[in-house]
């Protein structure tokens, strides 16, 4: 049932592109675009206008939508619209859809609105695909594969049957959530470090917990989001090496020099002219 | 790396033969075995003694194992071992060992004991699957098939950093996990319904916490897995279809009938005559 001219791009395991969750700006625009990647995207908290599929819709808070390679969208804020954004970017491997009917659904199936329950259970599997996407544990693309299909198929069972529970997702406990935005916050601030202590309210007990929930803590994942993020705005030649630094909230080249070389194993210049992965501008924008 | 004289059985889609959760009693033998299907099974709380590989290997609490289609296995309790089972047979699909290199792995290495807090994970993702398999939901094969993976994923995970946390799973809510365990309890002593009010410390607030994270509330859940029970004792020509009641804690035969059903479509006796799927006699061991 695939479109002959849609750009299709099956890479042998299914792999996360860029995921990320930030707060969007007052009047931000997404201008109209496209990727030759697949699209999974949340906008939580507030509404908003999509761009899908040649029209402008106006949408009501965690409105989500589902977007294969080469199909234009955006989105613009109107008026006192901020939502909170949850973008994953993936490549899927062959077969990745095979059983799942949402490949064959219209575009404008592909644009509807949650719950508050059901945007609170992608939330926390989005937190859980994040944390993978992150860590470097075995079987790591595996698990971002079940990972992703578990979110589509609770995805295609509440776009069935709207007031429905999941048997597949439950939200995660909401202080962990808590810590988990906070560093999200943080990172699309550019804030540079956190003050865990200070920012979230009884941290000490909750940090066992966010370990437990995600395999590391809160300080490590910080760190690798601030380092993954550091990988995209690297491959944007514009910018200097101490402007990547800056961005990311690092007060001294030199910390941000350290913390990359300790993450990566070789320097950020090191690392540019090796690695030019990222060169769709939108991704920059997700990014930035 | 596949030996040549193992049975091979790979479905077009994952499917879960039977899986079930149940005390063992003391002095319990399930003599050696073997079948066309792969196997996952836990022993927690208490130690046993594992027939694997042709050798007698006394196991601690919490150990597990992985085996597939053609090895002979078996188990033995010693002493005041009771552990509770948690096994789960199923047919993998073609592929769907693709990236877990357990696969590969020696009988030896695939036999081995868990910690505490990775007994809870398996025990937390096994009950997620279980409602999976006892709901009918789109996509449910999918979603077996991605729990399923999960599952190996954390084993092949734990199998290799005895410590480390995982990021996939993490121990439900213990009052939700309490009322699924007292769920099962009843059903393997086949003690009929359930005063759930009574067996379950604050059951009111519970339940919605129960329907949240398994999609259906607990006397659904008790019903269905009474009835997929039911199915295996009525594949069991030596039974009567009364028996078969009897053994569930129907006390009236016409309950029996009555619930299967509205859950099945047709009666008990119908539906032996049509489905004679499970013929291996250790399957029936393990419902009992």
């Amino acid at each position: 049932m695939r479109v002959e001219s849609e750009i299709t791009s099956e890479a042998p395991r299914t792999g996360i592109v860029t995921m990320g969750c930030r707060a969007s700006r007052l009047g931000e625009i997404w201008p109209w675009h496209a990727h030759d990647y697949d699209e999974i995207c949340l906008f939580s908290d507030s509404p908003t206008t999509l761009l899908v599929e040649g029209e402008e819709m106006r949408m009501p808070e965690n409105s989500v939508y589902v977007l294969f390679a080469g199909e234009r969208h955006g989105f613009s804020n109107e008026g006192r619209n901020q939502p909170r954004i949850w973008a994953i970017h993936y490549h899927p491997r062959a077969g990745f859809y095979d059983g799942l009917p949402i490949r064959e659904w219209p575009l404008r199936q592909r644009v509807w609105c949650l719950n508050r329950d059901q945007s609170a259970s992608f939330q926390s599997l989005f937190s859980r695909l994040s944390a993978e996407s992150v860590n470097d544990l075995p079987c790591k693309s595996e698990a971002i594969d079940s990972l992703l299909r578990l979110i589509l198929v609770s995805l295609i069972r509440w776009r069935g049957q709207a007031d429905s529970s999941s048997s597949v997702v439950r939200p995660d406990d909401p202080e962990v959530l808590a810590v988990w935005q906070a560093i999200h916050a943080s990172l699309s601030q550019g804030a540079g470090d956190l003050r865990f202590q200070e920012e979230c309210p009884n941290y000490d007990s909750v940090r066992h917990k966010f370990r437990r929930t995600y395999g590391i803590s809160p300080r490590e994942m910080l760190t690798r989001l601030r380092i993954e993020r550091a990988k995209i705005l690297l491959a944007d030649p514009g910018l200097s090496i101490k402007e990547v630094g800056s961005r990311l909230g690092y007060l001294h080249h030199n910390d941000f020099t350290r913390a990359f070389v300790r993450e990566v194993g070789v320097t950020p210049s090191h690392w540019r002219i090796n690695q030019r992965k990222f060169t769709d501008p939108s991704d920059n924008e997700l990014a930035s």
